[in-house]
């Protein structure tokens, strides 16, 4: 199933420069996995700002907030959900 | 380039039903067709809203504008555009 | 799948009262069999207020769109849609 | 008499390990006593978010704000508290 | 119990001046009613609004739903319903 | 003269306990002398909030200003102001 | 007692010439009447709005009510009203 | 002078086509005549939307109010005005 | 030139007494000097807030800035700036 | 392609100041190379606002977003983002 994510991110002035560094690297190899699996299906910056618009797939609700929820930076995001049906009007398309 | 549109629909109650089906029709084939060019990427329903949310692909701003502004829905549309930028984070994926 | 769904109404002033009858009676109608079913779990009034606050029990996004986009007031509807996910603190319970 | 809750979470950076430990096992343990007096009636993770929806069965509104201001996390909490009346279009069910 | 409710009140431009004047006397009959019953305990009007701030003390939040939707003025009315419990810091106090 | 006040308190973590016990008690002090004198008329708990609905009753807009900056927790409060006139459809009622 | 008064006029569209015409005379008229009596102290135009910012100085929130009720072009306003006290760094000043 | 003025225009549905026409040939005239004074500074399309976001160069703020208020679309605009200062990292430039 | 000027100020919890009230004394000092000199023509206590509603007169954008960027208390300041042009219902007043 | 940026500043009370001076020198420095460059076309400031608002003239959406990206005061910055499209109205100009 399909939902629609839209992720801000605000960084704490005066964190510990190690620990971003980590929390960072960190939040790219737990993106770069569910990528990888095929959960998180699209992955875009959004021009001018940190942060992110994503298109996911899962099985259930239960499994976005359990990826959401362990990704490093979480704590430091703000994070709408929306959940994407299929819709009328979109055709058929050959695979790319 | 890319582009995040978020479309809401809202039609004044006591439109007339013939104009309203074939707005709704026109509406559809457009979007087809903008779909077969490749500049409509994606398009998905909002679950429990009249709208979209989408993702274009097109040459430059004026592209863009031209398609929503044409779109036969387009008066009774509140839009939202954003534009994206690849994620530093996202991997290369081999087409699907 | 949980979703909570809030339910905002505002009819416009000056709709014929036969038509809103109507409307209403067909509201209640599919509410009813939506209940039935087992797919509208809750149904609360919220108090000083023309709308209501769900909970819905569904296989998938799509089916809950169905649901809400067939309703007959739908198009006097502001909704917010929610997906709801198991709480980590909630007990088991046995049945009331 | 029901109330429908929104409870939104945001710890501070920075807080201690130890005492954000303890505040949530207090926290989950407070949780499952009222759900065991049966005046948290319902306790829903909201997808993507440190927070819950939740619906609370008290007697009255000095006994919901007794609960809301004993919660170790209160202090962290923005809470949206919304008074449920029956619905009129709400079916009687057997129980589960 | 106390509930503070505020209303805005809204007429669409061109409603029939008849039917206004009747819809506002019966909601000042409507009123009257409930401050006499002791329900309605405070009525104020909030200065440069047509709309007011009020206090009800009712059995629970059905009893007040049900006042506040028969209002004539209803469909024209936005509401906000805050339940109030008796604050730690109030004192007790002679009847004036 | 009558004003509506709607206060919302937000305590920063991390404060000293001693102070924040002081604050609270003087808060207290203040807030009951106020009433004693009338000019505090009504105080409730907003149920599920860290804040209060208050009625005050006090000769012009200088006095109530200089009351509520002169509150202990006047720093951590969010305040909204709304001056109260008679309605005209409020009933006269005999003293309680 | 002085107000600060902020207003935006909204006339809908297809109102009768000859009305409209009517109420901005009479509104016209109403404004010059207030501020000759010097209860209406200043009145400025928002550039770029149909819209003004004012100042009134009244005996109470009664007396700035029914002024602005009784305008012309009420039904058409969003106002919002702040009461306003002597600033501590005010200076005196000669007359003009 | 300079301001930053954005605007959103919102036709209502029903409206005559001769006169929507009427209004948008003199809308441009208008725009015209004001770029070609030097007063309207620059004019863009806000792509996506029935809007523009503009610079204005005038003499002061009442000439600004004059040349929005004339506009032949003003009663459909919702429109944002920001008084803009030259900023201290600007550079010299030579003209284009 | 007018402009209105609203002022909110929040202080953050924790500052050095002494700065403080050497900020406030140092911002007294320079509203003082620029109501003397004229182009600060009002200023207004809001009741209940720390902040004020003001109307400076002055020659252009820039210096209104330069005004407002140089009071001590600005970096804790919010401010909304708004241009005022004369209301062609203000009639001719003699001076006070 | 053009972009409008409207870009708040929000620097943290306590930040050392010789570390912000530093910041503002690297801004201002980056700002003028973009400005240079052709790239920041306009760049004016928000009258009373710590920020301000730019057009910018780049190449892709990719490219804005590293200008904004490494701005040294970027982790302080709201910012919008809203891509321009040549307005229909707009008339060609003999450069300056």
């Amino acid at each position: 199933m399909l939902y629609f994510v839209e992720i801000d991110v605000r960084i704490p002035d005066g964190i510990d420069d190690v620990r971003l560094a980590d929390l960072k690297e960190r939040e790219k190899a737990a993106s770069a996995e569910h990528q990888r699996s095929g959960e998180w299906l699209h992955l875009w910056r959004v021009a001018g700002k940190f942060g992110n618009i994503s298109i996911f797939d899962v099985t259930d609700h239960n499994r976005l907030h359990e990826i959401l929820w362990s990704l490093p930076l979480f704590p430091f995001m703000t994070l709408r959900v929306v959940p994407l049906a299929p819709h009328p009007s979109a055709i058929e398309r050959a695979p790319a």
